[in-house]
């Protein structure tokens, strides 16, 4: 009963190698300002990009992303055959609202900031496995309504911590498509780890990266128990948004779990969004995040070929509001895929 | 560039049957006073099982039905190569946190009440495909949760209206597995159909069936113009929470799709959870609503041949206290899944 594409304990892998073959990202101004502003293919120019409220900002910045990602590939909402994907609003609004407006048969997901690398998972088992194609995985946050969700609305004026992390403004998608000689494509995935759900005893909600280093650490371990690859394989081994705290916390987990980590080969998305004179604090963090710069950074540099092959694990502290006041703590969560360069 | 796997514009085909090879329930002291009561595995004597909060309540169901059907498939947590699953509260709280104690690698979910039928179709693309078996597909709700996060908390002595329904206190789960000679398993899925977002503009959120009604209708029609099935194919059709009124809307929308359901053989896991003397109003809802009907009264008449072959849809209705009080309407999404007797 064991089943054929799988490695080890939480490693698929991926034979047919879905093929990234489109990708778009939409980001707020903030963003615009960092130092990948300008590979962003659309700026809001204020973050309420012209809405009634900074939610319906969130929707339309995700449903644009990928309009414009629909468009790079020259489909309709029509051509596409499921999308994937969430966000960090209850409910998971802002993909449901967008969802609706595409009307593309819509799988939700939530994984807290982990969630464009299991949209990508999840994408890559409809591709491979022959169930659809092409599919459309998406990620997006909002600082304004991430703040008034989890802590407080930016009208009260309350002050950031040194560990807080800055939620992206911004929304990244990708399309997944069955290898096709006619595309030229940007990347393919070939494997992906399931993460498991890992609670070391965090409860300051102003430090996400703490909460979720010791998730990132069990699925980089396992992924290397499972695989028995290295990190030297990889050009880069890339998290989602621990940021200063929580980077410096994976490679402390990791070293002690038998998995030390080359410094020079990581990479975190929250750390690259933003210019460190941007005042972010411990770097960037939400959904968006890793969708923004793994759309604007990560597969163009695999496109061009200066990078081969990369390991994205997007991060997720599983915070709930309700269930801290409640005296829980917060566990984390991260999903990671094998994406390589096809040239 | 045809997906092999794949029927039309919406629904998927499961090649290898995944099987169901083991399934569990446990609920709140209400539902064990309705029909099915004495077919659940584990009764909660009071609505907070001994818990500090019923959201800790709510998290111990799902994590007591997850332990129980492990222990009737004869595994252990490290069995399980999967857990996929949801729950209507913010964040999922409830399924990370019992996926937190059985450290399995966890995929959330969100599809509000369709979440059990989405994490069977996804569960069952990761058996199908030999990325993983077996898996673990899993919902739950609490009535006072859910009260408390969509409406408002139990204490304010809140009238309810005609149209709505009563959130299920409890959760179901089902492990899917590769086939297997040495294994007799209760059902097996042949197909499933990915819903879209559907809104007809209701904002009625104590009418939930209505906002439900024409996502389920839209779904169910996709199937039947991918496939050519019918539905005197089908013992029964059943669907999640429409309720009452969700029901009988879904009959008008599907006649006027050019899809007409004979009412004979319609089901609704809404309408069979409580006896209709029990003052549920317009019926039953929430994630566990169906995922515990599934695991007591429709998995044991498939395995007992009563029934052959059977049409489980469950409904969600997106609704955000966010976006409604900011003047939004209430969509719904729907997913389908085929589950065939084996005998």
């Amino acid at each position: 009963m064991n089943a054929p594409n799988r490695m080890g304990h939480q490693t698929i892998v991926y034979r047919n190698t879905p093929w990234i073959t489109a990708t778009a990202c939409a980001a707020g101004p903030r963003e615009a300002q960092g130092p990948l502003g300008d590979k962003f293919d659309l700026v809001a120019d204020t973050p309420d990009f012209g809405q009634e409220s900074y939610e319906q900002a969130e929707v339309a910045l995700l449903r644009e992303a990928c309009r414009i990602c629909l468009d790079k590939a020259d489909l309709g909402e029509k051509g596409v055959e499921a999308m994937l994907g969430g966000d960090l609003l209850n409910q998971i609004m802002p993909s449901s609202l967008a969802a609706r407006s595409l009307k593309i048969p819509f799988l939700g997901m939530y994984g807290a900031c982990s969630t464009m690398s299991e949209g990508l998972l999840v994408g890559g088992l409809l591709v491979d496995g022959g169930y659809a194609s092409p599919v459309l995985c998406t990620a997006g946050s909002h600082y304004a309504t991430a703040e008034r969700q989890f802590r407080y609305p930016l009208e009260y004026g309350n002050q950031r911590t040194p560990a807080s992390q800055w939620t992206v403004t911004g929304a990244g998608v990708a399309l997944l498509s069955l290898p096709d000689p006619q595309v030229h494509p940007l990347a393919k995935l070939t494997r992906a780890c399931m993460g498991r759900v890992v609670d070391m005893g965090v409860t300051d909600a102003n430090n996400m990266g703490a909460a979720m280093a010791p998730a990132a650490a069990a699925t980089l371990c396992a992924y290397f128990d499972d695989t028995g690859d290295t990190p030297e394989q990889f050009d880069r081994v890339i998290t989602g948004d621990l940021g200063y705290v929580g980077s410096e916390l994976l490679l402390e987990w990791s070293d002690k779990m038998g998995h030390p980590l080359p410094r020079e080969r990581m990479m975190d998305c929250g750390l690259t969004i933003y210019d460190p004179q941007q005042d972010s604090h411990a770097g960037g963090s939400g959904c968006g995040c890793s969708a923004v710069v793994l759309s604007s950074f990560i597969l163009p540099k695999l496109q061009s070929g200066e990078w081969r092959r990369v390991l994205f694990m997007a991060t997720g502290a599983l915070l709930s509001p309700t269930t801290s006041m409640q005296g829980e703590t917060i566990p984390g969560v991260a999903h990671a895929v094998v994406i390589e360069g096809v040239r």
